[in-house]
């Protein structure tokens, strides 16, 4: 159970002819009422920002924050398509819209795959009415949903947080072209909490910006990115900290399974950042490990070579004293003071040749911190995407 | 003939166990009167900078910008070694000047290697002086210091610039943890034009600037980068701009010897970016392009998979309007107004098949431009970067 768990939701997944495989292609998440709910959502910081999110950014802001449902396409992205790719958009909103019986803004969409290819609207327009249709509650249907938005992903994301009272569900696809403000992903929440749109955005904002702006597989930001989440107050008396609590742990949830889907990754790797003059300057620092190529061929062949980590930081453009600085892998201080450091090696070779890694420098200047979610550089991320065909 | 062709130097390269492989690994330049000349260096903006950047630093300080020679040596960076290291370069210093019979000060030195181990002195000590007796001129002299300076580079990097009336000649070092400010590499280039010391500081920044900070095979910037010239003044009047000319042509030629040379690279690529609001922006929108993980793999597969590179475009931080931007490989336009046209795809292919590629971003918004040196990613580097053993 995901995106159908909390009260008030319903899903639907099929195969409408986008992707030439023939896999499951579009999904939706919509109201059990047929009735606008709260709703909020985080867009991508990509200048070039694709049709879908410019349409569900318009709807949202004419509504003041209102869905009755989302519609989502794998395949092509709908992004760098011009006029007839914002028409694309608008009228799947449209269609999905009349199949429910609301207004075409109180539909929001989500689009993923291929850029700069122009959307097939021919061949998915006599389809979408006998989706929505198909709308049903139950795990089955939040489990087609969650299958009709993967594109290169090898595992369906779905998380389900009891907030205790209430609950919040979600999906999401994601695992290249990750990296915050925000990856290349999409994910939907539902909560039967009840929520002004306002607050809902707030804590959505917040709840991403710990949890998926905290995510690099690739340092690549796309043009689709957008996370949503409805709330359809049927549980109105829901303290707006444990939403927030629960949103988050429900984005972390999603980002971890990104994280363990990343293209070509054999490890996942928490790159942590302690003792920087301020959280904003560990999390730069950190995403700037994550990101690093060097860095990220030693993991892959399980090398502690600390002084490529030590390099990344110095170059970051944060406060940084070399004989201040320390590094630990697994917890074992390899680098203290700017200097090789005698330490166990059996441990840290033990610790490498795991999957789940954590790569820590101290600063030592001050209090900030921050992790950083990444992975490792191998040869499967070249096979996928050396060619899109 | 590359740094000994200028009237009034002389070099050598040895042997003498940094490397466990027994491969020459130290490198002598030095004016032939083995007296100071004038003298200019550009060092990294790694705040990490290795021993061999702080003492080539204080030196140049002390002595206002001159210097008798500069001795480097490849194998171990001597980054991160503390005290130890910091000491260890000084008496490198202290003991080539005694050979040449010259002040600690007058002596430069360059270091390139693995970051954070022990710098070897007691095995190096002892063979600095006769290393210093065997300073010649000479092409034979010059190759064997442009060897002892490789790591992983596969090729010598040497370059003679004749600049009518004088010469410029240079050798260099750098095949990866290569990204502007600066690659990781190391250069010495020498003259024999005449040149005042902050005369000679501004023209190599300049040089420096437009050659080597436009070259990125990886995004990281090392802690030992340097570049050193070495004017002796045999030739005294040259006009400044034709020396500055010849300082670009040198470093130009050495950048795109690196890129040839780059880790696992199968392709040189001039990432290109005009239109951009200033060239400010142009380069910023270059290197994004130029060191994006996704267009890289596209360009190993040679797949012209150009929204990719708008979408990087679009989340470089600059001026950015999707209906003005135009994409070309090879001269030959993909994309226009930010989406798909027609084109020559016969022709396409065949650019992307070959192994020196033209990738060109029109923004669209104003007379900003500039062109980043990169390459392609392929297992190569992946293979290269795994493990330092």
């Amino acid at each position: 159970m995901s995106v159908t768990a909390p009260a008030g939701f319903v899903a639907a997944g099929a195969a409408v002819g986008i992707k030439p495989t023939g896999h499951p292609d579009l999904a939706l998440v919509a109201t059990a009422s047929g009735r606008a709910v709260e709703a909020a959502a985080v867009f991508t910081a990509n200048r070039s920002a694709a049709a879908p999110v410019e349409i569900s950014r318009a709807h949202l802001e004419t509504t003041g924050g209102r869905a009755a449902g989302v519609l989502l396409t794998s395949g092509n992205a709908n992004a760098a398509t011009g006029d007839a790719g914002r028409a694309a958009a608008a009228e799947l909103c449209a269609l999905a819209a009349s199949g429910i019986g609301v207004p075409t803004e109180e539909v929001l969409i989500c689009q993923t795959g291929l850029i700069g290819v122009p959307f097939p609207i021919a061949t998915v327009r006599p389809t979408v009415g006998g989706v929505v249709r198909t709308l049903a509650g139950g795990a089955d249907a939040a489990r087609a949903a969650a299958t009709a938005i993967m594109t290169t992903d090898t595992a369906r994301k779905e998380v389900l947080v009891d907030g205790g009272g209430f609950l919040v569900g979600g999906m999401a696809k994601g695992a290249a072209m990750l990296a915050p403000d925000m990856a290349t992903m999409l994910a939907v929440l539902t909560t039967d909490a009840g929520c002004e749109a306002g607050l809902l955005r707030r804590l959505l904002a917040e709840a991403v910006g710990e949890t998926f702006n905290r995510l690099s597989v690739d340092g690549c930001t796309s043009t689709n990115d957008t996370v949503i989440v409805l709330a359809s107050g049927a549980r109105p008396a829901v303290p707006p900290a444990a939403l927030g609590r629960s949103l988050a742990e429900a984005c972390r949830s999603l980002a971890e399974q990104m994280a363990e889907d990343a293209e070509g990754a054999t490890k996942v790797v928490r790159f942590g950042v302690v003792g920087a003059r301020s959280d904003d300057e560990a999390h730069r620092a950190a995403r700037k490990v994550a990101d690093s190529l060097l860095v990220k061929c030693s993991l892959n062949g399980e090398d502690p070579y600390w002084g490529r980590v030590v390099s990344e930081v110095a170059s970051a453009g944060v406060g940084f004293e070399l004989d201040r600085v320390a590094v630990a892998y697994g917890g074992v201080e390899v680098c203290g003071h700017g200097e090789a450091v005698e330490h166990d090696e059996a441990a840290v070779a033990r610790h490498l040749a795991g999957r789940h890694l954590e790569l820590t420098v101290d600063l030592g200047l001050g209090t900030g911190r921050a992790v950083v979610l990444g992975t490792d550089l191998g040869y499967g991320y070249i096979d996928e995407n050396r060619t899109t065909s």
